[in-house]
This record gives structure tokens, sequence and C-alpha cells, in this order.
């Protein structure tokens, strides 16, 4: 036996997922103190929304953070949901790949089942500290205290402590508790831009935030009607690949391969069914688990070739033009406004809706680059702007063709901020921490035309108002000539002072009716928020540790 | 019971992490079919490289991609290392998260027990095909013949053939077939460019490579000495967070405090555990499993008091100043070349150490971008550029102050050839596929100067060139008129015609001597490869699907 081979096979051995995050904390999003805050909160009000949303309850959220000293922080998350049952708190919180979100299509701001305990697995390795966890599931059960370590070697949860605690006042909902290290920063990328931008795209919500420096800020719900609820579907067969419906195949509860068609997929017919299975020579009534690789083949090349209607798109639900343009007013003080929600279209099976909005002039510096803000799900995106899908359809659309000063790929330098929004039953993020949507050449077309739309109608304003500036140079340039006119009139005709005054404001009259009324150009904007917008503000966030794309 | 909590959690399961990777397949390098190529190739290649230098046999790798129509490729990688004991096999290829790298402290190319699982799980997604494996661990062992599927919902290999075949001729070694979905392109991220830019900091690899256009190009191993053998080291007690401390405690074999930290640390000699237990209020025989929470942290900040000298840096294996600088000859045509290898650096207790390399001018472009060549662990990373530490080092360089022209923040524009490495036990990726190093402050300050270093070299040579540049042009103005002094001095002093001739020979002498002989600035580079440097390249990159940073 060849030593080096044995030597090396005693080496090899399993690695829990727990481990490799553990090492690899900054594929979650804890690269660094300052976005450690911020992931930590967004986990966990994403998961409280979702939980809010799939209950039918208006969400009540409240979110605490106490600056503990030495760079150590403690957040408190509560919210007014379902609650989560006794026997799956323990997973819920402290396994990594652990949830209810990634085995369904359905759009929801989770999807992989690594969030929360992710957080959780970060205060752990930073302070040492176990999440304290309470979740009440109804009004006559019992609040379930815990306290939960992760067992990084086996990804399991450690239980330290299960009690029944009081809640009063409490009907359901689930706190969760953590110690860990950070850094509390304002500015774009910070906990309170993050629950702005929430409670903009979120305005079925109320937040409330305290801040580590005691401040509260309340963001109080703008409409009591929660979202239409989200559908949830089944693969659509041109998204399915040869593994996947292998997978299918093997552990389906179907008896024929018609059956199995017609139940494990969206939109296929008996009809569509027997078609495919005509093309592929396998009979109807044929078993699933006994279909070979050379059939698998054939199917999945029948398939390609069978007219299948696109899958369901009222599985998705988009946050509105009208409610984003809304939010948009609130935050930015601006001259014209304009959005967008495309029709549903179609990634590898997968349905997704963009929408798009943009707010022009106003209040915004003139001569830097707009402001780009994302969203997936209706969850702010903050960081890794660079590589998000968004980012390349803006800078790559040429908004020279539009007015707009650009300097190619690159954001266009005008007073203009712009909002895209990608909702989706599977958004494709660049990386667990779920910070950029992946470059899908169809989910980045679809962006482009929606900001080649929205920036259409910005053109025609731009356009307008170049043309009323314009023409209000000119009408000044004349205005000032007309003095010197009905002067040079009065001493070639030899009129009095008096008909002067009167030629004067004759010619000023003609002028007028001639060229019409000039249009105003001026910041209209009830909706406007000053105190909303002001939040997280008040500091420049160009920090050398926390800003970055 | 609350139902909505009761029908949440039915819902509520594991997720295996294969089918967490089988959806998220581009945080693994998957994202299109042309990266996908370069990845199974890459995984492939690192794995037989490390594993022969783990067995200390000079790597000879044969790569062969076949074209089997329909964007289907077959990919054959065979080694000549210490082969895989047949137990293990289906494991480390059918199985993600295993391996014998995570677990250590070791410079090597692999470290996640990721990537090559990875590589069967896209095959398996794409074309349902199994993994071919064969293995040999020694001379008169027989060559055990595997194919195998990931069985994803469990994340556990499914084997689908165990055989016993002939493979006459080899005493030990892998060999891997993979049937899947891909593009074949040249390009800077080609298998071409990879296996090309492998061959050059690999100089100990025979490397042989047959394109899916059946073209073959074979790599010679330059040197027959194996690069000196990475050393496995224990964490430095500065490295170390309070949740990993508490798990070292948990799983120690130590029976004291005092034998615990000497063993399982670095640099801690029992004069300095007695000192942090001291610190600690610790008495020295505690039993590990012992200390409480509050015990942790009192030595956690009693280490962060105690002086303990850096970690040993020996277990860095560079490539070197004078190899870097050599395979960079090999590659590119310059006039100018210099390299840097910095002394190691420690970041979150893991020793580093960062290598830098230019070429200046001759065949390069004038008017564009330089170009970066980044390294980790001589493996080349061809994805993701804007990501990596390494172009932030660049970019963040003031190239003007050294003559080189630059538009702010991004990579210099001239006729250069940047090349940076990364040495490490453990580089930081910024995801899964290991394409770009991750911003830790520490490594970028390194890069940043080894960049400056080689930079002030490459302005003594930028000033010299303009120097002796202009002293041309002057001297070419004042010999154009020396003719007509000549003439001017045969007039006015009557001088004959042969006069005048040795007059004007005499005053080019006079001129030179003064002057002294013009240096010439030429491209002399015997070691350049017009042959290697040519692959890959006949086509270009720039291409809609494949080339993104």
């Amino acid at each position: 036996m060849s030593t080096v081979a044995e030597q090396l096979a005693q080496k090899q051995r399993d690695i829990s997922v727990a481990e490799f995050f553990e090492r690899n904390r900054h594929l979650l999003g804890f690269d660094n103190k300052r976005k450690a805050l911020l992931t930590v909160v967004k986990e966990a009000v994403d998961n409280s929304i979702d939980a809010c949303e799939e209950a039918k309850i208006l969400p009540d959220i409240s979110v605490e953070i106490i600056d503990m000293g030495n760079d150590r922080f403690k957040t408190i998350v509560e919210d007014n949901g379902p609650g989560i049952v006794k026997k799956n708190i323990p997973n819920v919180f402290a396994k990594l790949l652990y949830g209810s979100k990634f085995h369904r299509m359905l759009q929801q701001r989770g999807q992989q089942g690594i969030g929360i305990s992710a957080a959780v697995l970060y205060a752990q390795l930073t302070t040492g500290r176990p999440a304290r966890i309470t979740s009440k599931t109804g009004k006559d059960e019992p609040a379930h205290y815990y306290e939960l370590h992760i067992d990084t070697q086996k990804n399991v949860p450690q239980i330290i402590k299960d009690d029944v605690v009081e809640w009063s006042g409490k009907v359901s909902g689930v706190k969760i508790e953590l110690d860990f290290e950070a850094i509390y920063q304002k500015g774009d990328q910070s906990v309170d831009a993050y629950l702005r931008e929430t409670a903009i795209t979120n305005p079925h919500a109320t937040i409330t935030y305290t801040t580590p420096r005691a401040e509260q800020f309340i963001f109080q719900r703008a409409t009591s009607t929660l979202p239409p609820e989200a559908r949830e579907i089944k693969p659509h067969p041109y998204g399915v690949e040869h593994g996947i419906m292998q997978k299918l195949l093997r552990n389906t509860q179907s008896r024929t391969m018609q059956q199995f068609l017609t139940t494990e997929f969206s939109r296929v017919s008996p009809f569509v069914a027997k078609e495919i299975l005509v093309k592929s020579s396998i009979p109807n009534n044929s078993k699933p688990s006994d279909i070979t690789h050379p059939q698998v083949e054939k199917m999945m090349s029948a398939i390609r070739d069978t007219k299948i209607m696109a899958p369901p798109t009222d599985c998705i639900v988009p946050i509105g033009a009208e409610l984003l343009e809304k939010g948009l007013r609130k935050e930015v003080n601006a001259e014209f406004y304009t959005s967008i929600t495309r029709a549903p279209e179609v990634y590898r099976g997968i349905p997704f809706v963009v929408e798009c909005a943009v707010a022009f002039g106003g209040e915004q510096p003139k001569d830097e680059s707009s402001r780009l803000l994302r969203y997936a799900n209706r969850v702010p995106l903050l960081y890794q702007q660079g590589s998000c899908a968004s980012f390349k359809a803006v800078a790559q659309t040429n908004w020279k063709q539009y007015g707009i000063p650009q300097t190619k790929g690159s954001l266009p330098q005008a007073p203009l901020t712009i909002v895209v929004h990608l909702a989706s039953v599977w958004p494709p993020f660049t990386s667990e921490a779920k910070e950029a949507i992946a470059h899908y050449p169809e989910i980045i077309k679809e962006m482009k035309l929606a900001i080649q739309e929205v920036a259409r109608r910005l053109a025609q304003y731009v356009r307008k108002k170049e043309r009323v500036g314009a023409e209000g140079k000119k009408r000044s340039y004349i205005e000032t000539y007309l003095p010197h006119v009905a002067n040079a009139l009065k001493n070639l005709l030899g009129i009095s002072q008096k008909e002067e005054s009167v030629v004067s404001s004759k010619l000023k009259e003609i002028l007028e009716k001639k060229r019409g009324v000039l249009e105003k150009f001026d910041v209209d904007n009830p909706e406007y928020d000053e105190e909303l917008a002001s939040v997280g503000k008040d500091e420049i966030g160009a920090d050398g540790e926390g800003n970055e794309d």
C-alpha cells in the first residue's frame, strides 16, 4: 500500500457547513464590524416580515441596538408574527441550512435557511455568548425561552437553556437577542439606511428603531392593507436541468409518467404531457423510477421541442409603480418623478418582475454620480453595488441619448436617484450574504428595458426644461432691449416720455402673447418627509472600513 | 395551538449543502458555460498538483478536452500523484465539504473540500452523467474504477459502478472524466490561459494539454526541483476568536490549561502560557473543559495583553522574486522587468507573503490599461478582478507619482504587466469559487507596499528613458545644424570643401565626447518564449458571455 495515499486518507474527513462558514464568515456578510451590525439586523427583520406576511399579520417590528462598549453590541429584534413552535426553535436559529423557504418556489425575503443562524454563529464566534430566543405561538400558549449555541463541528443546535417565561401582553411573536462585535455608523450602508429603505418598500409594516445612541425612530405604517399573498409555484419544464429531472423522477409519488409530468411541473396539461412522451418514445404509463438515462436525455430534448405556456406570473408580487414612486417622493425632494412595473418575464423557468423609478433634480447634488437604490423582494441591497445586475443595467444604458451626462460604463452624472427592484420566486444572488443580483442576461435585459422606459420619460422632461430655459434666456435678452427700442422710437418719431413707456409695455405684451407664458420648473412634492429622509444621514459614510462596493 | 406556526413548522426542514449549491451553482464558478469549462479543469488540476507536492512527486498532468457537440464537453484530467485509497474515493469526489485540507493550516491550492465535487455536481446537473474516477496508489496495487453520482438530497455519494481495471504502465495516480455543458473559447479567461499561467508559476510541473480543437500543447517542466515543502502550523493566539477558543477548549486532549495553551497554539511557550493564565486568574492545572465563559473572556483579553512572538513564517512557500520574474519574461516581451518577495506578514494570526513583479514597454500595447495577473498559492485567478484585493491595491496606488499615467482608482494606462501573488496557509477568497481575494486591510497594505517598491524601480527606468529620449532629441537637433555651422565657417573663413567636412566631423566628435554615448532602450529578453506566450491568444476574449470581472 502506498504510504502517501494512506497517510492522506487519514486526513480526509467531513467538513461541517457550520465550520465552513465559521471560517468563511465574510461570505455571509460578516466581513467587517460595521457590516456585521447591518447583516444581523437585516436577517432578523427580513425573517420577521416574511413570517408576518405568511400569517397575514400586519408587521409590528421593534429593533433595539445597545452599545455595550469595546465594539460590542446587543441587538434585540421583536416581532408580532405567528411565532415558531417549540420543537423547531433550536433548528431554526442554531443550524445552518434549515428552514421553510428553500424547498418552496415562493417569493419571500429569505430563501436559503442560512441568514439568521449565520447571525447566531457570528455572535457566538465573536463573544461566545449564546442566542436568546423567545417565541409564543398564540394567546393561550406559553412563551418558550431558549439559549442556544451552534455545535459547529456537527452543525447542530446546542441547547444551553430551555424555559417557559412570562411574556405579558403578547399574543404571538418571536424575540431574538444577540451579543456580537460590531461598529455603529450612520451613512448609506448603515442599519438606519436599511430600516428607512425597508419602511419605504414595506408601507404595511411599522418599525420601531432604537439606535445605539438611544435615538428612537418610529416608521409608522402608511397602509393597513397587506400586499397580495405570493403564491407558491411548481418548476416550469423549460427551467429544469437534467440532474434535477432525474431527482424528481426518483422522488415522485406519481405512478405513471403522464401523472408525473402533470403534477410535478407548472403548465403541463395532460395534452402537453402526452406530446412530450410521444416525442421521447416513452409510454404514458411507464413508472417514473424505471426511466433510463437515455430516456431522460430524449425527454429533455422533447421538452425543448414542445411549446409549453410560460409559467404563471401571478405568483410574483411587485411593489407597484405607484407605491414605488410614492416611496421615492417621501425620501427625495425632486422636480420630476416617474416609475414603471414591467410585465413578468422568465429566466431558467423562474418568473420575475422588474420595477424601476427615477427622481430628477430638486435638492439632489448637481455634479455627482447619480444614486442607485437596489431592492430584491422589497429588501434594500446596500453592499456590492458594483457586482449587481442592476448596476450593470444602469451603467450600460446610454444616458447621453436621454440628455443626461455619463462617462461610458458608469452611473450617470446628474441630480438623479434611480430605483431598481427585482421581485422573483428566486432572485439569484452573487453570494450567501444576498447583497447583489447575479448577472443573468434575462434579468439584465428586463432591467435595461425598464430603465430605458423611465429614461425616455425623463428625457422629455429634461428637454422641455432645457427648451423653457433657452426660451427664458431669449426672452430676457429681448426684454433687455425693449426700453432701447422704445427710446429709439421716441427719438425717431418725437413721441413723449409717457408715450414711450406705453410703447415699451405694449411691446412686452406682444412678446408675451406671441411666446406664451413660461412654465415653472420647481420642486412641488407634498409627500416629501424631511424627517424620514434624514434618518441615518447625519454622518458621512465614506469611511475606510465600512463603505465599499 | 396557532395554526400558522404549526403549518409553517411542517415546512421547516433540513437543506443539504449539495442541494444548496446545486441551486446556487454560480457561487462555485458555474455561472456560465464558458467559465464552467475553466472551473472544472482548474479544480482537477489544482488538486493534482497539491497531491503530487504532498507526495513529493514531480507533477506530470494531462488535460484533454473533447468537444461532443451541442455545447457538451468531455474533460479528462490525469495525474501521477499518490492516488486515493479505495474507500475514500466516493467521498472525495461525490460529497461536498469533504477533504484533507480544510482542517489543516497548510499552504495548498485547495482548501475547502468543495471544488472537485462541485465539478461532479455540475456535470451531473447538466448531463445527468456520473463522474468516472480511476485511482491507483502504488506499483503493485490494483487500479480502482468508480462511476459516481451525488445524492444531492443527502449530500452523500451514490456508487453506480465499482470495479478493478487494468491501468498499464501506471505506478500511481488519479484520472477523472466528466461530461458537462460548456463553451470553449480562447482568450484571457480561457482554459488555455489558465494552463499557461499555471505552467509559469509551477515550473516543476509538466502539463500536456489537448484542446477541443485537437491542438496539443506541452508545457515542459523548467526545473526538476520541487518547491520547498509547506509546513503545517497551529493557530496563533492573536488570531483566535472567542467561539473558536471555546471549541478548542471543548475538544482538546490536554489535561491542564498550561498544556492546552502550549500544544494547541503556535508560539506559546510554557512561560507565555503561565503569563496568560496568571493574568486571567486561571490556575495552570485547571481542566480545559471546566473553563467558564467569563474565564474565557478574561483569557482572551489576557492574550491580547501578552507579548507573543509572531507566528512562524517558514510555513509559507513563495514563488520567489527570481522565478516570478523569469516566468514573466517567458510570457511578455518587454524592456524592463523587476520583482520582489516581501517578508512574511500576519493577518488574524495567519501568516502570508506577497510577491509582485512588473514588465514594462516592449511589445505591450501602448495606450491601453495595464494587465494585471493575479495568483493565490500559485493558482492563477482569472475572474472577478474588480472584487480582488490585488486590484484594489494596484488601483489605489498613485502611479502618476512613478511617471505612469493613470485615471484615479483605475489600472494605470501604460504598456505594463503587473503580477501580484499571495501565498498563505489560508488565502481568504470572496466566494467558494476562489476567484478573488477578500479585502483584508493587512493584505491590501502588504500588496501596496510590494507594488510601491517595484513601481519605484520602474520609475527610475522610466525617468532614465525619458532623460535619454530628451537628450536624443536635443542631440539630433544640434546634429541637424552641424553642417550649416561648418558651411557658415567655410564661407566666413574661406576654407575648402574638404576642410568643411573635417570641421563637420570634428564638431560631431566634440559633441559626442561632451555629451556621452546614448544608451539604448531595446527589448533584450532571451527568455521570451513566443510559442508559450501565444497559447490561448488567437481569439479575442471580449465576448458577451464569458468575459466579466
